[in-house]
């Protein structure tokens, strides 16, 4: 397919080229803050980029009349609510996390959850390089409100460590444990791909990764 | 309640024992292959003993007319036949693996295998006591059953490991692993005492325990 | 051999006891809050009791004349005094833990602490059953007595875990994780009986555990 | 410092760089198989290039007179005889492993090897990305050799996995687990990094980056 990125030169757009590249795919516009490349009209756009140029991105959009892949973070309720409105004419995957395994991981917390009464113990642990300032990870939060109660969280933060996380069930006879590591940045490009992959073949809405997962 | 085992000096005859007391149930009915104890009429019976005494259980429980709970392992087709004839009359409840954990966890694995596709790489591992021989254990063979490919199995034999299965997903992204520890046989019993304490409530029929498990 | 536990009934006491008859040994004095049985005399004390009785316990030494191994918690420095005093007529082997792995794992902790430098970070967790209160574990104290400088401690408390410690020592090329998990009792009562194997061949004197286990 | 690189294109020659750019040393000589490019004489050369220029490397150290830290693998007998010979006027630093980690994880394999007695199982476990085809790795097999007994090894193919290794010691008291997981190449462009640090301070003669790591 023929894609363009906005957000080019960001970590995750370099990403997104190399395994888009890898996997046969054309990038035929380019956008980042030092201008736009259009060598020819996209199929797709793929936006990760900052709050900052949100309008910029809804206007090139409707401009090129086609799909949007949006994993920009810190959209405000009006941003969606622009989203929804785009979404009306074509096709918009929107994810704070396009990571296939955190997504296959948060449903499978749910469905453990459903199994498991106050006798259960829950405790979620998350493992970060060093750099990583916040504790706990947006992750573990995200992880902690799929279970109805409150529970220990622990963060390491130790060496380069791109990003593990884990849930541990347990009762006085066995533990069960749910853990996810992502090698690194592919963790979520795969995810934008499969979204790619998919999203030419979708009805005008607005689709979140998990839809577009459980298709 | 008041309960009944079968196979009462066996080791889950005597855990289920040790739990059920804690949970304040009363023992009143205890058969071993030394003879028979009636205290009084049990309310339901549980079967941990053996498969050549099978015919006999089936006899006693026809005979008391209680609900049954049967955990005892090699049954014969002809077996299970027996059981759904006795089923016409009275709930049963029969696995070969009472562990709420490992019974989770086949839901689990069996919902990633619906997720993940042949990029992905599956393979499972199994640790347990330098005294189990057979390799790999009966759970890991299950679980391989779950997901549609061939793969790899590895067995640790070291100490006294009661029992670990892990099975690991990944993509050249990230890996996604599924990990489940017994502590003891009450892995098993607190399945079997969830089972006893729903068990009165059912209709006649043969169940299984994930039957249970989902009510 | 022939050997006396004091602190009979108590779970270490009777996890010695178990582990000692398994070996082929023969326990010939048995002392407990209810009293004494003196079957023989023994050729060695073990004592497994509380800080309470410990003069009770010197006496009885000194009266039996045979060496002691000491695992009694709490004792003072004056105790200690005791201990040295017995120690210079007869063996005296004591320690808080004689767990074998926990013991080798503080050396580990030590040789890799010689190795890194301030630029690798080192975290600690341990893990133990719901039912424990304190935290961190004493055996994690001890670990990060060993490391020369502050570091972050997580402590879970999941289900019947009987106890496990993991210390990582991380840089941005890479990780090493040590870690130790006791089944149960029996990680100590093995300590127990490697002391007890080696103590009748000793001069007298006051050991630790990690001088029997160096020898 | 000022440094060169032998095998200057290749992986470990550009991890190499990058890592020493971030340290503020100064790359005044590269070689690759397209040519030599000489800003300044190097204080010290570093190969990683192909065996089959091991003659090459040799004449271009003696002609440039400086101290050699050599990672290339596959060298033969006669290679080393060369290398000590060149180790008579330089100070020359040679291992087949880099990694700091992997060089500790074996002096504690040998240091609990001598604690534990064959009560105890040991097993070596190794996971690696799914491209790697020998099995086990080079470093199971060398962890395996500083055991004095056969042992099981485990080799899982997984995903994007860098390399990770584990020994598991248990008797049936407990269980005692090393582990390293190398993030990225960088777990050996570290070692190197320290053995060029060090070196200029060295007397001529052969070393391994195990005595690098012991001073």
């Amino acid at each position: 397919m023929k894609y363009g990125i906005i957000g080019y030169s960001g970590r995750m757009g370099q990403e997104i080229k190399r395994l888009f590249s890898e996997s046969g795919h054309e990038l035929v516009y380019k956008k980042d803050e030092d201008g736009v490349e259009v060598i020819e009209t996209p199929e797709l756009l793929i936006d990760f980029s900052l709050r900052e140029v949100f309008p910029e991105t809804i206007k090139i959009v409707k401009e090129q009349e086609v799909p949007l892949i949006i994993g920009t973070t810190g959209l405000t309720v009006s941003d969606f609510e622009m989203l929804k409105d785009l979404a009306e004419d074509l096709p918009v995957i929107q994810s704070f996390n396009f990571s296939i395994g955190i997504n296959i991981l948060s449903e499978l917390v749910k469905k453990v959850n459903q199994y498991v009464d106050e006798d259960w113990d829950i405790e979620i642990s998350e493992t970060h390089h060093r750099f990583k300032k916040d504790k706990p990870s947006g992750t573990a939060i995200m992880l902690g409100d799929l279970i109805d109660r409150d529970l220990e969280m622990h963060s390491k933060r130790l060496g380069s460590e791109f990003g593990e996380h884990e849930v541990d069930f347990a009762s006085t006879g066995e533990v069960l444990t749910l853990k996810h590591r992502a090698y690194s940045r592919e963790a979520f490009s795969r995810g934008v791909l499969m979204s790619a992959e998919k999203i030419l073949d979708l009805d005008a809405g607005l689709y979140s990764f998990k839809d577009i997962l459980n298709k």
